[in-house]
């Protein structure tokens, strides 16, 4: 490293650091770190940023390489820039006159806990303190010394903090106040004179009086921060290379306390609620940064500062909007006035609700200031969601009393009387009409009845993948856990928050699961509106972005209906037996199944055809010149009896009703009730399998009894004559679940091609129809190939895909191990959440590689309750489906999904 | 094609033949077809055949070719051919001195069904027959005449067979007589002239009396047959090329019926039955071959024709002993001896059962007749089967009544009383001690209970997938299905054998279940021995062939001891809970798994501890010097308890007899005793799972009660270390089941080590050995290359991947739907029973492949059923597994089938 190298920028000096680096905004914070770029970048567009200078990354590594000492001329190049600093405030480090202090700050390349953090005030000592209590005030000085002396203490010199704080909480007691706020002048003196001691106790050195000393140490600290055991942990965890190095913002300090006409602030360019363009925060006139947040003091609204100060305000709104112009986001930004004069001391892109990202980023779009797609790549998928569940008025949220937060687990709001066990929650909601909130300290299977019941769930214990996150998430109930200040006591039936506000059981409670917040009364909740006009903006800038087609499963003419609204452009899976579910209909299916003879069951299928071709008629007067992909029944026959162990439970208590039974006719009946009971138990016992899900289900019953699924095509086929003949553009798919093998199909495509015939022959009329299949089976999509020479199109079950890929029985495991595994990290996630993609996803690519080699214009979708999770729909991206289908309010989330997934692939 | 084309080949003229083609026998076989070549070859060799001549395949194509015409100067040829055949016999076609008579049969290079077969006696008319009456008797010509006219009319003329069958039976009434063989020459005469007539009617020609008419419309026939629907057919199905075209074979007549020194008859060239060098066979004397075929005189054996024509004897054992060494494999032969002159009419190899097979291949091997490789080629892997089952005493079998003849379905001996409903057969055998045969028309689902409890099954419907064939396979009992001649009486509880034998319910038959026969009485049994010297030196000579190593599963020391006799060469699969089914441990096992606490389960475990450590031990020493795989525990506990069912019943029953108590002392105590059940039901129903196959097994357990695992491990380690210290060369290796993904196995693997390192520090010794796992999951097949970097082995549980990877419960399916898959053909196979090469076997590449990318040197074996089953067998040497383990009983079979898999790859 030659003796002319630049180890010091001033904020001002960035165009030289920029052509240093001969590269782009990213090197150059490789070169300054994070914050001193941005504060380089202010300081270029115009901002009123306090004066400072950035000793590179480079020099903090040459530092490190060298056995920790500084690299030939960087200490010099600190003092040259120190006096350009001086010189712009008016003011000298270490001067007796009009002293400047400085602070020093580490920052590097990207953001990192566990380096040294800030010290502030640096350049007081006894001398410089006197000279400015003549040009301040005592209290205020001593506040800054004492700072100084804690924060170097313990950040420079390890000194314990708590050493510190017991000093100050000793001296609190003296004087009998309860905050700092309180502690007078004279306070601060004796603090400040307490601290020197521990000092020199821990250290064995006086605190230094030197300014150079002082800031010379703070830099030395910065730089060996970067190799704390804390630092090198955390970037081998966040996977951040080693030899990136920090850099050191040495920068002059500014006071909003100084005077009357001094204040510091909060604001955000834009409403962060409701995304309204309007400057929103809260400051407070003579008061430190720090009070703004503590709330001790009453903060008052940004736009109170327009009366007080209003060049201030006038300046600082035109600041917020050349930020908004030049980062193109909405910005939160911190500020200091001293004595009437506005420094801004921070900006960052604001954090911001779903409802308040969607109007800004097309707002931002029709301004002019962002493109298409980049509005489109800021709004998460997730956050569509918001505009799909009820939430808590946001009115009404900043009226009410907040008492606690905890981990946003579970998004949307719920508002009920508190119940402290499952079973309380259960009887009250069920059976008293009561709307609920289940607070436990957490949750167990045992509770899930409870839970189920209630509106939301609150723990004051727990993580994100805790039971209560895992089932509030897999239910949709909001959720929030592991809030910390909550104390429940079961016995007594009250909880307790922060040892201070009491709710008994049955008192009203107010959760918001998507910021993780708890309210005490029964708030007013909002159902976003999904017609939220700018909502509709963004998903059809989504639809211009996505290749994947997003369409819906759907049942009933209703759901496809809504399924339309939300922007579906195809039905990708109906479930043909939901129909058969149907109260009035019932008594016909379990005739049907129990059929003793075919005669018996053409019956019984007679009086279902009108029924089913009923529905079908609807999805397709719906769907009009759309896809309607119709499934065969899947579910095993016994889901439609009553269950085995309910019938053997029901037969021995009428045995044992019998026996006191005194008249022969009783006992006669009672003998011939037994006998039917008997008889039907037996016919569902024939039915019983060990393993349903494996069994006699899907294709395998259309293979056994065909005059079933025969029933079902005939109501398809004359129910799309009928709508054909009215006009309506009718797209049948008839869709065979749960193949293995390509047999199977091949029987199935002669058995519906006749019935098919024949139905258009009775109407005269050709429909038009695809032919298809479920790969739902790791066997289906290892011979996709074989397969796709008779399916026309492909749908992937991931449901049942997942349970055989990995052995797991959803329905028992969801509520047994599997959870354990997620909550100890076997599995990073449930994969009945989100497609395995090591697993699942890898059979899914071999069968849609397989299965486009036989017919390459073969439709692939899947219509599993992924289709309506984003990283599922971004992985079907990947694999190159043609489409995803999901639940009708999962279709605009699906929209969003799949214009992210192509997004992802240029980031 | 020139006009010196040759179209016509002498039998003498092979060496000519093989000239033209330039070829090796293949193509030969093409010019001349299968039998003309045969021929050719037979009198190359010097064997006495019937003189005779060849028309080409060429001949018959050019002949079609040209619209039906004989390509020029063929039918010349064939003419010249014919006088060189006259002057070997010394007798002259057509001639009414000493006329010679011809056969005319096709002959393509494959055998062909459906094409014209044989035209006997060409050369007849009224003339000739005058003369050969003079020569021979007025019978044997008429019987000759009439053949000719019926095989000429019916075969060359298309006129219905049946309508001269009509005749004869027509005339046998007339003479009241039963049989051919007691027909007069007056009835063949007057049958001759009836035939005649008919041919006349059909033909509406004159039957030709032109010998040389006949000949040609014979050869004509056999040209245009090539074309015939049925052949053409035939040829689409077994992918036979259609430009192959016929030969057509013009052969001398031979009589065996011509005189008392004349006869005929059949030979094997060594014993089919046990393999003995020598030759065995039956003839008559003064008979044509059908006689002997047809059984209506008695036939002597082959070793009386010493005493009777001792040259020709000894002359045709010569014949039999060259036939041997040409063509290296016993032969089968059809002979004929007119007036004292043998004549060889055909050889084939020759049928023979496996026991024969053995010696036959082993001795053919030390006579140095075949190679080693040869001797292994010849005996399928079934065939070692044989040496393994009992079969019926082959001495008893030719004393005893055969009955009937059906399809050999399942291999073995069966020997019992006829039962003919499941439930006697299941009374008889369970509660009454006998040895039952279950006879039925067909089976059904509910018949399995009998079939189980019988020896064999007997059905007189039904093909080779029928119910009955499937499930006696898969049970293995010995089974002859679809025996037509069996009429089933269930009324009257008897059975009737071909109209004639009758079997009452009850009485004694035995079944060879290898061969498809049925007995009359109790015959003995043998079982082959396994040591038998051949068989030893042939599965030897496997060994060196095979690359595949074969492996045993075994869970006691007993079985494993016998996989050694066997010849395995580790153990695969030790089930480790088999052990724990045992009566004295179950106890235990339940208390473990109904423990309320850690401390209750440690105790119940501490008891299990020393018992697994003793089964280990046996095992280790029994397989000193060999690998042996352990498998911690795989089943859901609820196995290992009472089911819920007979629980639900059992309380029920109990509260029912409550109410029959009246002291109140009866009464408390039948309360406390349904508490007691009532709790246990309960801890019961919280382990049930809706599929437990997909639920909480395997691995699953050892994540969730480590402790269980741990107390196995512990056997493991103290077992081998005491074993070690008695000398014995221990190598273990602990195996993981239901691996779904790799943090299961390093989870298991670190609480493996830590109790391994432990028990070794304790022993103070160190004890090498592998960690591995089952891949009997999709997913582990599909991430194998993830799994393989921490397990060390793979071993594929084929059973479970199947049903995962097909969606398909065994214990359902194979009583259910997948019986009927198989029969109506839609699965060709039982995948449980044969690896589905398409999917599986798919799977099984991808996991090898993936865990070899990771770990080159990882041991790959499986473990499942199929590793017993040679076509699966097959298909693992094709995937490159290392070993296949099997049940120590097909060990020998697996041998046999891992070197086939080699000889497979070099056909």
């Amino acid at each position: 490293m030659s003796a002319t190298q630049k180890h010091v920028y001033l904020f001002s000096e960035l165009d030289q650091a920029e052509a240093y680096v001969q590269g782009n905004w990213d090197s150059t914070r490789g070169l300054l770190g994070g914050k001193g770029a941005n504060l380089a970048d202010m300081t270029r567009l115009g901002v009123p940023v306090p004066p400072g200078l950035t000793v590179t990354t480079e020099s903090c590594n040459a530092f490190l390489e060298a056995g920790e000492e500084f690299p030939q001329g960087m200490w010099e190049q600190v003092l040259e820039g120190l006096k350009v600093v001086e010189g712009k405030m008016g003011r000298k480090f270490g001067d007796l006159h009009d002293p400047l202090l400085v602070s020093c700050r580490s920052g590097a390349k990207f953001s990192m806990p566990g380096m040294m953090d800030t010290v502030l005030n640096i350049g007081i000592n006894d001398a410089v303190a006197e000279q400015m209590i003549r040009q301040t005030s005592e209290r205020f000085v001593y506040d800054l010394y004492r700072r100084l002396i804690q924060m170097f203490g313990s950040v420079v010199m390890d000194v314990p903090d708590e050493v510190f704080e017991a000093v100050i909480e000793a001296q609190r007691k003296v004087s009998g106040v309860k905050t700092d706020a309180e502690m007078t002048a004279e306070d601060w003196k004796v603090v400040t004179k307490q601290f020197k001691q521990i000092y020199n106790t821990y250290t064995h050195e006086d605190f230094p009086e030197d300014p150079y000393l002082q800031l010379k140490l703070g830099t030395e600290a910065v730089f060996k921060s970067w190799n704390s055991r804390r630092a090198q942990a955390y970037r081998n965890a966040a996977g951040i290379s080693h030899d990136l190095g920090t850099a050191v913002n040495i920068q002059a300090m500014v006071y909003g306390n100084i005077s009357e006409d001094s204040g510091t602030g909060v604001a955000m360019s834009r409403n962060a609620s409701n995304g309204k363009n309007e400057l929103e925060g809260d400051f407070l006139m003579n008061a430190q940064g720090e009070d703004v947040v503590a709330g001790i003091r009453m903060t008052e609204p940004i736009s109170e500062l327009k009366t007080r100060l209003p060049e201030v305000y006038n300046q600082f709104r035109e600041i917020a909007r050349k930020l908004e112009m030049h980062y193109r986001n909405m910005q939160d930004m911190e500020f200091t006035i001293e004595r009437g004069t506005l420094w801004v001391l921070q900006t960052r892109d604001g954090k911001r609700t779903a409802q308040a990202e969607v109007k800004i980023a097309v707002e931002m779009v029709e301004e002019g200031m962002i493109t298409r797609t980049e509005a489109v790549r800021r709004v998460k998928p997730e956050q569509v969601d918001f505009f799909l569940h009820p939430q808590l008025d946001a009115g009404a949220m900043k009226e009410a009393k907040k008492i606690a937060s905890g981990l946003n687990v579970s998004p949307g709001a719920a508002v009920g009387m508190v119940a402290f066990d499952a079973d309380t929650a259960e009887r009250w909601a069920k059976h008293e009409g009561k709307q609920v909130i289940m607070a436990r300290p957490e949750t167990k299977p045992d509770d899930v009845h409870g839970m189920l019941a209630a509106e939301g769930i609150l723990t004051s214990k727990g993580g994100r993948t805790s039971h209560a996150a895992l089932v509030a998430r897999q239910f949709g109930k909001p959720a929030v856990v592991g809030v910390s200040e909550l104390e429940l006591d079961l016995i007594a039936r009250k909880m307790v928050v922060s040892d201070s506000i009491i709710i008994e059981e049955g008192d009203w409670i107010s959760l918001d699961g998507t910021l993780g917040e708890v309210y005490l009364g029964q708030l007013p909740t909002v159902v976003p509106d999904i017609k939220n006009p700018g909502l509709i903006k963004l998903l059809s800038w989504a639809d211009e972005i996505r290749k994947l087609g997003v369409w819906a499963n759907a049942d009933y003419p209703r759901d496809a209906q809504r399924a339309r609204e939300y922007g579906a452009e195809g039905i990708g899976l109906c479930r043909t037996e939901h129909m058969f579910f149907e109260a009035e209909r019932m008594p016909i299916v379990q005739r049907m199944i129990m059929a003793r003879h075919t005669l018996e069951r053409k019956e019984a299928l007679d009086q279902l055809l009108p029924l089913q071709r009923g529905d079908f008629e609807g999805l397709f007067r719906v769907m009009d010149g759309h896809p309607v992909i119709i499934r065969l029944i899947d579910p095993p026959l016994h889901e439609f009896l009553p269950s085995f162990e309910e019938l053997v439970q029901g037969l021995a208590d009428l045995k044992v009703r019998t026996q006191h039974f005194h008249t022969l006719s009783e006992i006669d009946s009672a003998l011939a009730e037994i006998r039917v009971k008997q008889d039907y138990l037996e016919q569902v016992e024939a039915l019983r399998e060990q393993n349903p899900m494996l069994g006699t289900r899907g294709v395998r019953l259309g293979i056994l009894i065909p005059e079933l699924t025969q029933m079902q095509v005939r109501a398809i086929f004359e129910a799309a004559c009928i709508c054909s003949k009215d006009g309506v553009d009718v797209q049948p798919e008839v869709m065979i679940p749960l193949t293995s093998h390509v047999n199977e199909l091949k029987i199935q495509q002669s058995s519906l091609e006749e019935v098919a015939c024949e139905v258009m022959k009775e109407q005269d009329l050709e429909v038009k129809y695809k032919f298809g299949t479920m790969i739902e089976l790791p066997r289906a999509a290892l011979t996709a190939d074989e397969i796709a020479e008779v399916a026309q199109f492909f749908s992937f079950g991931t449901n049942d895909l997942t349970q055989t890929t990995f052995g797991i029985s959803r329905d028992d495991a969801e509520s047994g191990f599997l959870m354990e595994y997620i909550q100890r990290g076997i599995l990073k996630e449930n994969p009945f959440a989100s497609i395995d993609p090591n697993g699942v996803g890898k059979l899914i690519d071999i069968g849609v590689q397989g299965g486009r080699s036989s017919r390459p214009d073969l439709e692939v979708g899947i219509c599993g309750e992924h289709g309506g999770d984003p990283k599922s729909i971004s992985l079907c991206h990947r694999l190159g489906l043609n489409y995803v289908s999901c639940s009708p309010y999962r279709v605009p989330i699906a929209r969003m999904a799949a214009a992210h997934a192509v997004l992802e692939e240029n980031p």
